[in-house]
Order: C-alpha cells, then sequence, then structure tokens
C-alpha cells in the first residue's frame, strides 16, 4: 500500500531545508511542502508560549495542504510545541529532537552527551528531558549557541572567525569530556565540517536533520504511508515573508533545487479587536 | 505652553532603549512608553512590505495610549515604513534616519560618510537619499552589518571576537577614507566604544539616538509639546513577547530604571480567514 499525498515540513525559516535534504536523500518518491516562517523568523529567542502560538498558525496552513504526516523542522518548536501539536494535528506528526537523542544515546561510548541549540531549544531542557527517558544514566552539558545562526546566514561557513565564536561555544562541553555531540538546531549542519575540526575526533557528531528523515522513514514504513515507489517526488517551498541572503546560501551550500519559492500570508485566528 | 501626555516610542525590540536612555537625558521631563516588538524581532531582514505592516500595527497600539508624539527608534523601520507612518498617524513622528543624516553631513570635513546597519535599513537606500538630499555632492559608503546586533544580544560588548567582525565590517570602510561613520541601528550604540578604538580617531561616530532624541527636542519646542518642567518624567516598557537576556544586557550597559515591563498582545486587523 502507498499514500501519494505530500509530506509537510514547518520550520521557522530555512534552516529546515537541511531537514528536507535529508528527507530527500532518504526519500526520493516523497513529494514535500516546506513552510518556513521567514516574517517572524527566529523562534530561538522568543518565549515557549509565543513558538507554541507560531507554530500551531504554521502547522495549521500545512494542514490546508492536505498533508499526510508533518515534520517539525525547527528544534525550537519541537522543544516547546509539540505536545501541543501531537495533540491538536489530525496526522502524524514528526519532531527533530526525540531521534536526535536516540542517536545521541546510541553514540556515546562514555555516557556524556553535549547538546548545542538557540537559547529557546536549551532553556526548554527538552534534550535532556528526551536523553534521561532513554538512558537515566546518561550525563548532560548543554550550551546555547546564539550566534551560530546568524554566522550561517552571513554565508561565513569555513571561516576563521566563526572557528573561534565555535571554540568558545564548544570549549567547556569538551573540557568536561563530552564524547557526541547533538547539533540541536536544523542551521548547524551547515558548519558540520567546522565543528568536527573543532572537535577532532574527540566527539561524534550528532546530525538531528539525519535523524530526523530516519524517523520519518521509520514512521511512513509503520502507517502504510510511503509514496509510491516509481515516482519522483517534488519539493515546493512556501515563506511567510520575502526570502533574503540566506536562501541563496542554504541553496549553494545544500545543493538542493528549490523550484520557484512563494509567498503566504500568515492566517491569525480571527480576533475581536 | 506644555503638554503633559507621553511620548511614544517604538523599536522592533529592546536596542531602541539606546534612544530612550538619550531621550530622558535631554528631556527629563517627558513621560516614555516604549514598545517593543519583540514578538518578530528582528526586522532587520525581513522584506520592506512585512517591515512596513509590523510598524503600522505597533504605532496603532501606542496611539491608544494618547500620546502626544511617537518616535520611531528602530532604523528599519525608520527606512521602509517612516513615510507611511506620517501619512497616517494623527500626531508628528520622528524617526531615527534624518537626524542621523544632518549630523553625520555636519560632522564630515571631506564630505565621506560611512553608514552602517541591518540589511534591511542599508538595502533601503534611505541614508543614501537623506544624506544627499541635505548634501548632493556627499559621498557614500555603506555595508550591512548583520552580526553586530547578535553579538551585542550576547552581551560580547568588549569582546576581542567582536572586535575582530568590526574590524572586518570597517575595514574596507576606512580604507575608502570615511571619516565621518554613521552608526545606523540603535543597537550599535551599545558598542561604540568598541567602534571607536577601531576607527582610532580616523572617523567621527555619529550616533543616531542622540541625533534622535535633539531631533524630538525640536519637534516638541517648535510644535509647544514639552511637558511641564516642574516634574520628573516616567518610564513605562511594554514588549510583544517576554524579555530575554538582552534586557538584562541592556539595562546593565544602559543603567536604566525599567520597572516592571508589561507585556502587550500584537493586535491584528480583523481577517476572514
Amino acid at each position: 500500500m502507498s499514500d501519494p499525498r505530500t509530506i509537510g515540513v514547518f520550520d521557522s525559516g530555512i534552516g529546515g531545508l537541511t531537514v528536507v535534504k535529508a528527507i530527500r536523500e532518504l526519500l526520493p518518491n516523497e513529494n514535500i511542502f516546506y513552510l518556513g516562517d521567514t516574517a517572524r523568523v527566529p523562534y530561538g529567542g522568543k518565549s515557549p508560549s509565543t513558538v507554541e502560538r507560531y507554530s500551531v498558525e504554521m502547522t495549521d496552513m500545512l494542514i490546508a495542504e492536505d498533508v499526510k504526516a508533518m515534520v517539525i523542522a525547527c528544534n525550537s518548536a519541537s522543544a516547546v510545541a509539540l505536545p501541543k501539536l501531537e495533540e491538536m494535528l489530525p496526522v502524524p506528526v514528526v519532531g527533530v529532537i526525540k531521534p536526535g537523542a536516540q542517536a545521541a544515546v546510541a553514540a556515546t561510548r562514555n555516557g556524556h552527551v553535549g547538546v548545542i541549540g538557540t537559547r529557546a531549544t536549551i532553556k526548554s531542557g527538552a534534550y535532556e528531558r528526551e536523553l534521561l527517558a532513554l538512558n537515566p544514566g546518561v550525563r548532560i552539558s548543554v550550551r546555547a549557541c546564539p550566534l551560530l545562526v546568524p554566522l550561517i546566514e552571513e554565508g561565513w561557513l569555513e571561516d576563521e572567525l566563526t572557528d573561534r565564536v565555535i571554540a568558545r561555544y564548544l570549549g567547556r562541553l569538551m573540557h568536561d569530556g563530552v564524547d557526541a555531540l547533538v547539533l540541536g538546531c536544523t542551521h548547524y549542519p551547515l558548519l558540520a565540517d567546522a565543528i568536527a575540526r573543532f572537535l577532532g575526533g574527540k566527539a561524534e557528531l550528532v546530525d538531528s536533520a539525519r535523524n530526523c528523515a530516519k524517523a520519518l522513514e521509520q514512521l511512513l514504513d509503520r502507517q502504510s504511508l510511503r509514496a509510491p515507489r516509481d515516482r519522483e517526488g517534488s519539493l515546493q517551498v512556501a515563506l511567510t515573508d520575502a526570502p533574503d541572503n540566506f536562501l541563496r546560501v542554504a541553496r549553494e551550500a545544500l545543493q538542493l533545487e528549490l523550484g520557484k519559492v512563494q509567498l503566504r500570508e500568515v492566517l491569525h485566528p480571527a480576533r475581536t479587536l
């Protein structure tokens, strides 16, 4: 059995395209509709209630596209809004945090896992909860790295200044002895080479994008939702505001064919003024 | 004649508090109501139409506070939305761009002015327009510096890494020979010391916050709107999302008494879904 409908992918902006890249590699037959909330990006410094409200508005817009499953390709939104979305959405949902935590627990040999992400993701404690649920004995060190996203969006991917910022953010984690490091933000895979250079083989990188794609594959198999295997999947991209410089950076770094990017207005729930 | 009503100050986030600081120093009798759109900050990477829409929503909320005058303490919003706001608002409006341009033209001796700001501000060409209107012979070099705001929000104000980023952004401008540099973003005065160190006396810093306060003073005098001189002005701060780390940074760096920060929901125009 197969299901030809589309996978909805939602992110606060353009970083979630790293997840799209991983999904296209793993599931080339699937159609993908990507919605990035560039009108309100970033979510990473905003409060839980605001991130949850925005996530509900975005996933409502994806439901209107008749999607068969939803990927929350944003760590901040997954960290804060996933329980609410799972309860509310009429289709199955995959976030990025549980798959990342599972891969980290599998990767660590000394039982000490590091997690980096935005302020919202780190403050939420979502990775700690998932990691401890999988293995109550795991040791966890976390660090919010708010400068990495702007460095990536500036396109300074292979850059000595970026290397210095990475060293400052990760120095303590490595000194503490983590041997598996979760990239807890969908932008960060674009810095995977620079981060791996700093780790120098002492810790394994856990890329939430790739693990999220694997979790999606398992979900589709479990629920018999895979696309017909004889078709080539398509990719549609819609944003809530005109794309800036970063779309070019991401397109080049990821080598993704995005086609024409659509603009969609955010639909707010009706309100009396 | 005097007018006891409040001055409304609007910014995309918390950076506009540098303007509030300058207004309180220059006009200590004025009551100020500051509204920061932290639910959607930053504006600097967003499109002109989105920045204009957000600016209209924010100034509508300030009008409901019965303000006598409005300060657009955000370069991105001033650059893009000021004509629309001047046309629409029932009270006089001061932006940050014209005052900054006036001060730059007064400061330069060799006629070569530099402007730094967010992507939205630089792309708008608003400083060029104002500078050329004041002096058609002025030479202008501009540079978008999208990393400076995140560095400031991280609190790395006196930091060798920040110095390196400043050197990279400003190197070309200084090489080209600008002798007056406009800080075209209300966050940037928090880096005034670091930037001045790099300039090494070769260019004069033009701080849009201080010049905006002076323009407000002139406007209030012209329209007989000054507050009674025998009272101490108050400051109220409202944000559209719970404040993050940066409010602490700004409070400390500016030594501002903010009192209790209120939360206000963005009111969107009614829409049919």
